[in-house]
C-alpha cells in the first residue's frame, strides 16, 4: 500500500505551528492504528500538539478520524430520545450511578459507556462491579435490549468503538502527553459521538481532586469539548463543577455504591443529589423533556425501581449489602474549630493507595476500601471528633494512606482547621454551552 | 534495578519548561541507551526539547552523558597535539581530505572520526572509500599507531564511542525532532569530545545546502556548540561559512577525491584551497605551533606526502585514479550573461539523485556519480557554454538529477544568469570563540 503521507511531514508540519490539513489528520489516526505510523512517532505528534495546540477544525476532525476507525452505534431505532452525561473524573464523583436510572425513569434512554479508574479518580465500571453477579460486557445487541426495556445502561466501550482513542491513550499515558486539551477533547467526545447518543451534558471538574486545576483550563477544555459535539450534530453542553473537595462523603468503590443507594431511597448528601437533579434537568431540557420532574422520581421510589432493574439486567444482586472494610482507621480533629480545608486530591490518593484504585491498569481494585467523610468543609469541630475514616482489605496499606493525608497539598495535610472559615462555595460553578 | 526517575516525570518537566537536573538528564540519557526509557518516551522528551530549549548547563551535560554511555578515547601519550574539525555538512564540502594530512604535515596529530552522508549533503568516509582498498574501520589501537606514526587518520567511530547518540540520532530522524539545537549541538560534541582531541574547530555551513537555512540559526548552534566545548575542556571555535553555492567544482564521491589531490598537490579551486588554509591556521594557533606555515606546506607537496601515507596506512591505493562516470550530461546555459544563482541544494540533491547520497543508511553509494561545475557563480557565460556536467554510473538515474536542478529554489532553477551579478561573497562569513 502507498501511503498518501509521511509521518515526518504531518510531525514537522505540526511542530511548527501549521494546521494540518483534513487529509494529513484522517491519514495519520487511521495510519497510526494500522501500525504504519509508530509509537515513538506518534508520541513526538502528540508532544507537538501539546505544545502548538489545535484549531477547533483540527480537533474536529481529529474526533472524527478516531471515530472512523471503529464502529458508530446507532440508536435511532428506539422510541426514546438518548442522553448521556461524562464527567472528567473526581474523589467521590458516583452521580453516574443514581443519574443514569434516574433519567431512565423520566423516560429517556441513557447509553453509557463507562471506562475504569486510573490514578486518584475512580471509574464507574470498577465501582458497580463491588455488585455480586454485575458484568461490565455487554453486546452491542444486549446494549440495545436493554436500553429499550429497562432505558438505562451502564457498560465498557466494547473494542470496535474508536479503537485508535484506545491505542493512544496507552502511548500517551506514558509519554508525558495526556495534558493536551485537544487531545483530552477528542479522546472524550469521540467515544460519546460513537456511543450515538443525542444528547450530552459534560462535567468538567475544577480543583485538586481534578484533572484541571483551574478554572480558565476547565473552560478551554468544556469550550472544546462543546464544540466537539456540537459541530458533530450532538446536543452538547459543558457544566463546570468544584473539585476541591470531595463529591458526598464516601470514596471507594462498595462505599460509593452504598451512597449512590441511598440517593436513590430519597436520602443520601446534598450535594451528590443536587448535582444529580442538575444534570438531569439540563439533559431532559436538551432533548425536550419538560413533563417529568426528576427531583420527584427521585423522592418516589421510580429511580430506585430503574436502578434495580438496570443492575438485575446486567446480572447483579440489587439487594447486596457492601462488606465492610476489616481494617478501619479514625482520622481525627487536632483541635476545636472549622474545616477549612479537606483536599479532595489528598483523599483521593489516600483512598488509592488503600486499594480502591489502581496503579497500572492490569491491577485489581479492592470492593470496601476508601475513605468515609464523617465530617465536611465547613463543619464545626471539637478536638478528638472523628473527622474521616480510612478503610482498606489489606492492613499493610494502612499506614500509606495516612501517609497520602499528611503529604497532601505540599505537606500541608489534607485536611486544614481553623477559627472559622467560609464554608463549602457552591458545587456548580458555570456552565457552557447552548441554551436548552 | 529500582530506577532513579520515572521517564514520564522528566518528560513532563521538560514539556512544562523547567530545567532538567544533572540527575535527571544523566538517568534519562543512560536509561534511554540501556532500554528502560522507551523510544516512545525518548521522541516525546526530543520533542519537548525542541519547543522549549535547554539552558548552556543542560546540554553540557546531555553531551557528558552521552559520552559516559560509551567509551573516550585518550591521546596524552602521544607526543603531539591533537586537534580536529566537524562540519555541519555542505555540498562539495571536501575540506577534511586536503586539511587531515596538511596538519599532520604541520606537526600536530588529527585523530578524525567521521561519518557518512544521510540525504543531499555527502560523507568523508563514503568519499575515502572511493580509492581502492581503503578501509574506514580501524580499533583503537590500530588508530593509536597511526597517529603516532602517520599523524592523521580519518576512520568510522567505534560502536564503543557515545552509544546513546547513535540510537537518539536514528530516532529523532524519524520522528521529527532532528532539528533542535541541544541535540544538534550534543550529538556533534559527544563525539568529538570522546574521541579525545585537545582542540577543535567546527565549520558551521549557512545556506540553501546547509543545516541552517540562515545566520542566526547558525550563529546560535556555533556558540552552543561552543560553549559545549569549551566547558569540557576543550579548546574550541566555530567559523560560519557560505554553503548557498557549492563549495568547490567538484560534488561527488570520487570527484571529490580528484580535486582533494588537486589541492594537495598544490593547485585546485580558490576557495577549498583558502577554507582548508583558514582552519588549518585556526587549529594551529589554538595548539600553539605558531612555527609553520600550513600554506607553504600544501604547496611544496609536505601535506601530500602525508595524504599518501594516510591512505596507504588504511589501505587505500594512493596513486589510484578515480574512475570516469559512463553517463555523463552537459547542461549549458540559456542565454548570454552572468552566473547569479548556483544552488547548492539544487546541486545536491542533483548529485544525490545520481547516486552519489543515499536515500537510507544501508544504501551504497556510487563512486562516480555527481556533478561537476564548470562555471560558477559570477562567471560570465554565453549562451550554449557548459555550466556544468551531471554524472552517474546508472543511466536510469540521470532524468532524476536533471529534474533535480529544475525543480530547485521553489521551482526556479538551480542556475540563474542575469545581465549581471555581485559574483560569489565571502566564504568565511564570521568566526565564533575565544581568542586563539
Amino acid at each position: 500500500m502507498v501511503e498518501a503521507f509521511d509521518a515526518v511531514q504531518v510531525i514537522i508540519a505540526k511542530r511548527d505551528g501549521h494546521v494540518l490539513s483534513d487529509e494529513q489528520i484522517d491519514w495519520v489516526v487511521d495510519a497510526y492504528t494500522r501500525g504504519v505510523v509508530a509509537d515513538e512517532q506518534m508520541s513526538s505528534l502528540c508532544m507537538a500538539i501539546l505544545q502548538r495546540g489545535m484549531t477547533r477544525a483540527e480537533i474536529g476532525r481529529w474526533t472524527k478520524a478516531m471515530i472512523a476507525t471503529g464502529e458508530r452505534l446507532d440508536y435511532s431505532k428506539l422510541d426514546k430520545p438518548t442522553v448521556d452525561k461524562h464527567s472528567t473524573g473526581g474523589v467521590g464523583d458516583k452521580i453516574t450511578l443514581p443519574l443514569s436510572p434516574l433519567l431512565a425513569a423520566c423516560g429517556v434512554a441513557v447509553p453509557q459507556l463507562s471506562g475504569r479508574g486510573l490514578g486518584h479518580t475512580g471509574g464507574t465500571l470498577d465501582k458497580l462491579e463491588s455488585i455480586p453477579g454485575w458484568r461490565a460486557s455487554l453486546s452491542n445487541e444486549e446494549m440495545f435490549a436493554q436500553l429499550a426495556d429497562v432505558g438505562a445502561v451502564i457498560c465498557a466501550a466494547g473494542s470496535g468503538l474508536a479503537p485508535a482513542d484506545k491505542k493512544l491513550y496507552a502511548l500517551r499515558d506514558v509519554t508525558g502527553t495526556v495534558e493536551a486539551i485537544p487531545l483530552i477533547a477528542s479522546s472524550i467526545m469521540s467515544k460519546k459521538i460513537a456511543e450515538g447518543t443525542e444528547a450530552l451534558v459534560l462535567d468538567v471538574k475544577v480543583g485538586s481532586g481534578a484533572f484541571m486545576k483551574d478554572l480558565e483550563q476547565a473552560h478551554q477544555l468544556a469550550r472544546t469539548l462543546v464544540s466537539i459535539g456540537v459541530d458533530a450534530g450532538v446536543s452538547t453542553s459543558a457544566i463546570l463543577t468544584d473539585m476541591s473537595t470531595p463529591l458526598g462523603r464516601a470514596v471507594g468503590n462498595g462505599l460509593e455504591v452504598t451512597e449512590s443507594v441511598e440517593v436513590l431511597a430519597g436520602g443520601g448528601p446534598a450535594d451528590v443529589v443536587d448535582l444529580t437533579i442538575v444534570f438531569a434537568r439540563e439533559l431532559l431540557a436538551r432533548v425536550g423533556v419538560t413533563d417529568v420532574d426528576p427531583a420527584e422520581a427521585l423522592k418516589d421510589g421510580r429511580a430506585m425501581d430503574s436502578w434495580r432493574r438496570m443492575i438485575e439486567a446486567q446480572g447483579g444482586d440489587a439487594d447486596a449489602v457492601m462488606p465492610d472494610a476489616p481494617h478501619v482507621e479514625e482520622v481525627r480533629a487536632e483541635r476545636d474549630g472549622v474545616i477549612t480545608r479537606l483536599d479532595a486530591l489528598g483523599v483521593g490518593i489516600a483512598a488509592w493507595r488503600l486499594g480502591a484504585g489502581r496503579a497500572r491498569k492490569e491491577d485489581p481494585v479492592e470492593i470496601s476500601s476508601g475513605a468515609y467523610l464523617h465530617k465536611t468543609l465547613g463543619d464545626r469541630v471539637s478536638k478528638g471528633d472523628v473527622i474521616l475514616t480510612l478503610h482498606t482489605e489489606t492492613e499493610a496499606r494502612m499506614p500509606r494512606g495516612i501517609e497520602a493525608l499528611a503529604e497532601a497539598c505540599d505537606g500541608e495535610g489534607a485536611i486544614e482547621i481553623a477559627d472559622s472559615g467560609p464554608g463549602r462555595g457552591r458545587v456548580v460553578l458555570e456552565r457552557v454551552g447552548t441554551a436548552t
